[in-house]
């Protein structure tokens, strides 16, 4: 990996948990600037069986002088589950590791999300640091301290809101991330365009028929964006209050979906992906978001090879009972977020089962 | 029960957490006042299989409108674990609970430390309220916010502060309390005359022998004045980074005593009695606490019929061991809170291995 001396550097800024997202080339040979967010002498490094081959032998480097423990988990969002989180407090007693110890989490959102939950839970808090090495994670899961496991059938039904003390966002390591990983990936950088702004979705439609991430050209500026988006919307709304729900735009979609199959059909960015649609579609049939809007998020999805069809082996009527398990879920009615328009969405109570269910028949195969 | 209109309410003043204690006679058939801290039209009681007999039919008519569901755990120290924690979350998802539900903690601190957590965790963060049934849960246990299970050996190693939504705190329910659960929870009484004032601490020497769960004459003075102090400390230090530590006087010892029991020995109130003699001992050897101060704590504690030896058969070495896995271990180093005086305490980490052993082997009968 070459060293680059362009690095991007934005703040999240949250009273109490303030932290900076680093975002360049090669910033996990950076040794000294990963060293520097750690402020104890023990690490723990969590990551997978896929990312630890690749990058955990040239991490280690950066805590040389310290006591520096790892655990190698199983890849895929189905080890994202209480078993996991058990093995890594095992590992953290086991090691002695103190309540001043810095968990790593160096993989994607599975890995962050399950590393975060453990460090809030362990001895009542302890650092962590988010080293994220999938473009979903990048852009996404890796910002914004939401962390958990799933539970059964219900993703992200056990977690915590958890604050890193630091992210660093190395966009080389992309090159060795999976074709199909980083088009999941894409689904989020588009969910940015639509609840961000239409000019950043109107850039995306021209330039993301040509993403690849082999090239890095205009990668840091993505996920620069991205996170920015993000960064703006968690320090308005840190616990999901109000706005930090348009995050979820097509989410709900997207864990049925995963639920349903128990995580084992789709990468999450692939059901996000039929998710967009859906929320377009119901945006529409609800008068709000125009057909052409509607046709423009599913062409731009299908361009890149993502999904933007339910299977017709999905009993749509499953999908529906799954959505009544869903956190968005307040005084027993579901939660939809809605576009009016690309760039700008809205949440919604008021959507009646019949609804929802001609909206999954009409997007279904 | 009989209703009475004495009610004492104290603040816990904390920024975006702050909450009220009530405390009472028969306050647990005031449904009206305890119905007004739940907000959501879900409500998940958890206790025991000793409280519920005595409780559960009454507490329930609090929320007579509302979803109400039950999980009644085993009694003791060794369910206070991950699989009690998990039958909780399959409750909650079993009935549906979405985030706007309510848990209520009916029972002593096992129930309140496991209900607090899992409110914590389920769906990242659910209300909770408090109505503790123990005077170790209702001086100390129900307030403040720390929330835990055990995880093997190790006491409260996996956990949360989460402060609730109300404490309801009803003298009247120690009458059913066994009188060695109730001796127990003096021994925290106790802790608050050392760390707190002098005065308070006089004042229980010449009360306490004659303190009966039978008579509430006393009883709400002293859990009131536990409470303030408790609220005043975590009103200033949430999250133990500096004097919210002095809460943990005499804990060490007793956690370690406890982890080597396997939890099964003693009461927690009767570990922390012997592990306050040894505190004040340690203290003795470093020249802070005068020998009359030691004798005085030691007698007022044997007085009680509270433990205040190590039994002979205690392997000392394996309670230093013990010791290294406990959570005021910082920068590897091992934290005790100690005493001046009566009433005044300091958090020390320079005391060696010798000096501790030293202090255990002296008070092994």
């Amino acid at each position: 990996m070459a060293k680059s001396d362009t690095l991007t550097k934005l703040r999240v800024g949250l009273a109490e948990n303030a932290y900076s997202i680093c975002i360049g080339r090669g910033l996990l040979t950076r040794f000294e600037l990963i060293r520097k967010a750690v402020r104890s002498c023990q690490v723990m490094v969590i990551t997978n069986e896929t990312v630890a081959p690749l990058y955990l032998e040239t991490l280690k480097q950066a805590f040389i002088d310290l006591q520096c423990d790892c655990i190698v988990l199983k890849d895929g969002e189905q080890y994202k589950n209480q078993q996991s989180l058990e093995s890594i407090y095992h590992g953290l007693i086991e090691h002695g590791h103190h309540r001043d110890t810095t968990l790593v989490a160096l993989g994607g959102g599975v890995i962050g999300d399950i590393t975060g939950f453990a460090a809030s839970c362990y001895q009542r808090g302890v650092d962590f640091i988010q080293i994220p090495t999938t473009l979903l994670a990048q852009v996404d899961a890796s910002v914004g301290g939401k962390t958990a496991i799933n539970f059964g059938k219900a993703k992200n039904m056990i977690g915590s809101f958890y604050q890193p003390k630091a992210v660093f966002i190395d966009v080389d390591v992309l090159k060795t991330l999976p074709e199909r990983e980083f088009k999941a990936g894409l689904a989020e950088v588009i969910k940015y365009g639509l609840i961000g702004d239409a000019d950043f979705f109107n850039w995306l439609e021209s330039r993301l028929p040509h993403f690849d991430n082999k090239s890095t050209a205009h990668l840091i500026q993505t996920v620069s964006y991205c996170c920015k988006i993000k960064a703006d919307i968690v320090q308005k709304d840190e616990r999901e209050k109000g706005i930090r729900a348009y995050l979820n735009l097509g989410h709900t979609f997207a864990h049925a979906l995963e639920a349903l199959s128990e995580y084992k059909r789709w990468l999450h960015g692939e059901a996000v992906a039929i998710g967009l649609v859906c929320a377009a579609t119901m945006s529409y049939k609800l008068g709000k978001l125009s057909l052409e809007s509607v046709n423009r998020i599913e062409a731009v999805i299908a361009q890149i090879g993502l999904p933007t069809h339910i299977p017709a082996d999905i009993d749509c009527d499953m999908l529906i009972e799954l959505m009544d398990k869903d956190k968005k879920v307040l005084a027993n009615k579901k939660h939809f977020i809605l576009l009016r328009e690309i760039g700008d969405c809205y949440i919604t109570n008021d959507v009646d089962d019949d609804l929802i269910k001609e909206t999954l028949l009409s997007r279904q195969e």
